[in-house]
């Protein structure tokens, strides 16, 4: 079922040169050899895409969202080979695969559901008013549209949610756009095995063949070229702030520059409030580990930086969590090169002259092993030096111990945009949190209560977004229901005959779906 | 009431140059001379601008509407001080003024009405689900809150509309964000009184004086300073091709790269279908030059473009087109620049080698008059040639004669991103056109059957707004109720105590603005 292909449109097609899948658990090759796209594949694909594009974008709401609940059907169907293939690839536990799997269906299941309820399409009509003095007014009528193909580069970190049929795949579809999708090179494997399910979900719905391809390769100028095709409308990206910066800059640098919904880099606060902190100090510590090690801590919003004010409730959250990160086993990385990354980021922050090292995880016994880091310093030293709140992709994080709340506000105050930022509180920690709220909405996406910022869940409500350089695009989500927004425009029809109007602005409204109308 | 100060908050600014307004129909300056905004006051509005940032983003609905209101009231109550001191700085005639006066105040109502209403929050509830298996849901909750400040840039082809209070302010406005307007020196006097009005709503209505500032000025310096700051969030513009492209340059290149929405250069195409054309074409000719030539073609919706089959029928519009223009009197320019941009274009196109003047208007008798201009050429002439394409802002047009429908879709395919297409047809004609429909609908925000593009209406369903280069970025519309969106973004909560909630997303809705809420 698998052998290496690039899948453009209905065809599988190989190349000249190829690359391999490897095993981080061992650094072993796994077979097939997989095919390396090139700029050639890329105007293929995106030739088919386009000229798909008019057909999809316009297919009623129930085609669509056969076609997305199809795409789930394929992916259960392939069945356990998908789940041991990816533990494979990725070195992640069979456990959290099988749940990603599902985070994926259901994802697609809510986005078939979001197509059906028609909302997306925001149909707006101001009926005529011929009457009107001093001019009559036109019929006029709004509705959204796909944007046009969108290509989709799949993060190492979630081979199935993020990656080939993942969010922005399927928000991309339920948009009405086809996709093209660079698959990661870090679970080829498993990219073509959901590329496989999505092709012939395409199929069976009748749809035409452009409407997804699959590019698997390793190099930059595959996504370069991607990005840069004048064919290719938008770009949803998942992963390093390096890679989201230089597919801005080609994005941006086109003779007609397109949108880049690119989710990069974040470091997550949690502010500890003292009458929490002082209740609950230790169940904080290791609830605070849990998270920070969960997935290897390869999540984009693993809580990689703790404020609160200094003290001995703060040494006791502490104490605790050295405790339980000191017994917390080793856990597989899901590349080499994410593990150096986060070695080389740990060292660094080891050596820092301003920073103590508070705890460390267990020693791995195999390759690509991370051992938890946790660190400590000061807001003065921490507003001191930028490189401190650079994100370390993985189970890494650093306590700053500010003086007081205003000092904390201060540190707040100077951090880059954030996905997430936590706020552990009772209720005599209200007053203080009221103070922070506006300052912290500013820097985030989601502001969350008593929890961990780790585990999104894929709903209506969610954002999982935020200000740059959390992400490239502030006003948009990369999960949940609103995502499909990023990929729609608005197109509006003056006294168009019906006929010619299309289907969700008639006033037959063949879709069935909500008409705002106005003027009656 | 115009002294030529700079407005920042509630104070009035002097500088140490000033410049002069000009009365286009004589080339003679009006007192008073006016400040000349620097670097240095744009940061004293973005410091005052981003103070005020978070009351004025959360004031409740009926605060932000009733100041809306209440800017429309105080421009009104300017009286015929506003419309005369228009007419000396833009050349443009008392009606269309008055027109324009009454399309500034009914936007600004609109707007309230928009705020009133509440759907801009997009709140959206997930109550919890505690019992849920495998893991419980935790009560999520998202709104949408404004941007932060916004600089706007007003229009010289609008100076109330698309101005200083004009849509982008409106929009900024009803979204919660603070407004830098950057004055448009063609009109620095009209700006004054409509800024002095602003500000009086801002005190009336107990805001922060940050809420509005203004800073006039002739210098790109200033422009790039404003865009420059980080206390900006986004920019609003309506504007030249070049001015754009420069702004939305400066955008990307900043440490945080902020949105730009930029309403640029459109030719707006006119597809004259056979049936149509045979039946009606002395009306159409007739039609074409009253709406290329009303207020002098300085529309950003002038139709600049018709295509059509060649044959009698289309000689026969030509003709009466001709006939039409010959007999049209030279109108006022708003500036000199304008008019000797003016004039270089239709220069250019008179010498083309491959294009045939068809008739220019009357010539003028006094400076800066324009000569309205209707060209002639083939299809195969303009798809030759891109600065065919290009728009001479103005009432200049080009005539298209094409060999048939099929290579009108292939001009219609090689043009760029336009605000509008015009389609005049009959039933005979609904076959070709829903042909060709798909392809124009990825080329414009709004399409028109059997009319012509000037006059926008200011209502919910207008998308005035397009593909690049009509506007930088497709996905919005700068005119109409959606134009508030351009400013927002979403924000969730996840598991918040409801009294640190914001308004909108509360339990008790204390706002009473829609929330869909799920999972009840």
């Amino acid at each position: 079922m698998i052998d290496g292909s690039i899948l453009i449109g209905a065809r599988d097609v190989r190349s000249a040169t190829s690359f391999a899948a490897v095993d981080p658990s061992s650094g072993a090759t796994i077979d097939p050899p997989f095919a390396n796209a090139d700029a050639d594949h890329v105007a293929e694909a995106a030739t088919l895409a386009d000229a798909a594009f008019g057909t999809f974008a316009d297919s009623d709401p129930e085609t669509r969202a056969s076609f997305l609940e199809s795409i789930a059907d394929n992916i259960m169907a392939i069945g356990d080979d998908l789940i041991v293939r990816a533990m494979a690839e990725s070195g992640l536990p069979r456990g959290r695969l099988e749940n990603e799997r599902g985070r994926t269906t259901g994802q697609l299941r809510l986005f078939a559901d979001v197509v059906r309820a028609g909302e997306w399409a925001d149909v707006t009509i101001d009926l005529a008013l011929p009457e009107r003095q001093p001019a009559p007014r036109a019929d006029i009528r709004r509705r959204h549209v796909g944007l046009g193909p969108v290509a989709v580069f799949g993060a190492s970190n979630f081979p199935l949610a993020f990656s080939v049929a993942g969010g922005d795949t399927a928000s991309a579809f339920a948009a009405g756009c086809p996709v093209i999708v660079k698959g990661h090179p870090a679970h080829p494997g498993t990219g073509e095995l959901v590329a496989r399910a999505i092709r012939k979900a395409v199929a069976d719905a009748g749809l035409p063949e452009g409407v997804f391809s699959y590019l698997p390769g390793v190099t930059n100028e595959l996504g370069a070229a991607l990005v840069a095709d004048p064919r290719v409308r938008a770009v949803g990206f998942t992963g390093s702030r390096g890679g989201g910066l230089a597919l801005m800059r080609i994005a941006a640098g086109r003779a007609e520059p397109i949108p880049v919904y690119a989710e990069m880099s974040s470091i997550n606060p949690v502010l500890l409030f003292p009458a929490a902190l002082s209740r609950r100090a230790a169940a904080l510590g290791a609830g605070y580990v849990q998270s920070l090690t969960l997935g290897a801590g390869q999540f984009c919003t693993n809580p990689g930086l703790v404020i609160a004010v200094a003290g001995p409730d703060l040494d006791a959250f502490v104490a605790a969590a050295a405790e339980a990160l000191v017994a917390s086993p080793a856990h597989q990385m899901l590349t080499p090169g994410i593990h150096a990354s986060f070695e080389k980021g740990v060292d660094e922050l080891e050596s820092h002259a301003a920073v103590t090292t508070v705890a460390r995880g267990c020693v791995g016994e195999g390759v690509n092993q991370a051992r938890g880091a946790i660190f400590r310093t000061t807001g003065s030293a921490f507003l001191g030096d930028a490189a401190l709140s650079h994100e370390v992709f993985g189970s890494s994080s650093i306590v700053v111990e500010v003086a007081d709340m205003a000092e904390a506000a201060t540190v707040i105050a100077g951090l880059e945009g954030q996905l997430t930022a936590t706020l552990h509180l009772d209720e005599e920690d209200h007053a203080s949190a009221a103070a922070l709220i506006p300052l912290i909405e500013r820097k985030v996406g989601r502001i969350l209560a008593n929890g961990w910022p780790t585990g999104v869940e894929v709903s209506h409500a969610m954002v999982h977004g935020g200000p740059y350089p959390a992400t490239s695009d502030g006003r948009t989500t990369s999960v949940g229901a609103l995502a499909i927004e990023r990929f729609l425009r608005p197109v509006c029809y003056q006294d168009l005959p019906d006929s010619l109007l299309p289907a969700p602005a008639r006033a037959t409204n063949p879709w069935d779906i909500p008409q705002k109308i106005r003027g009656a």
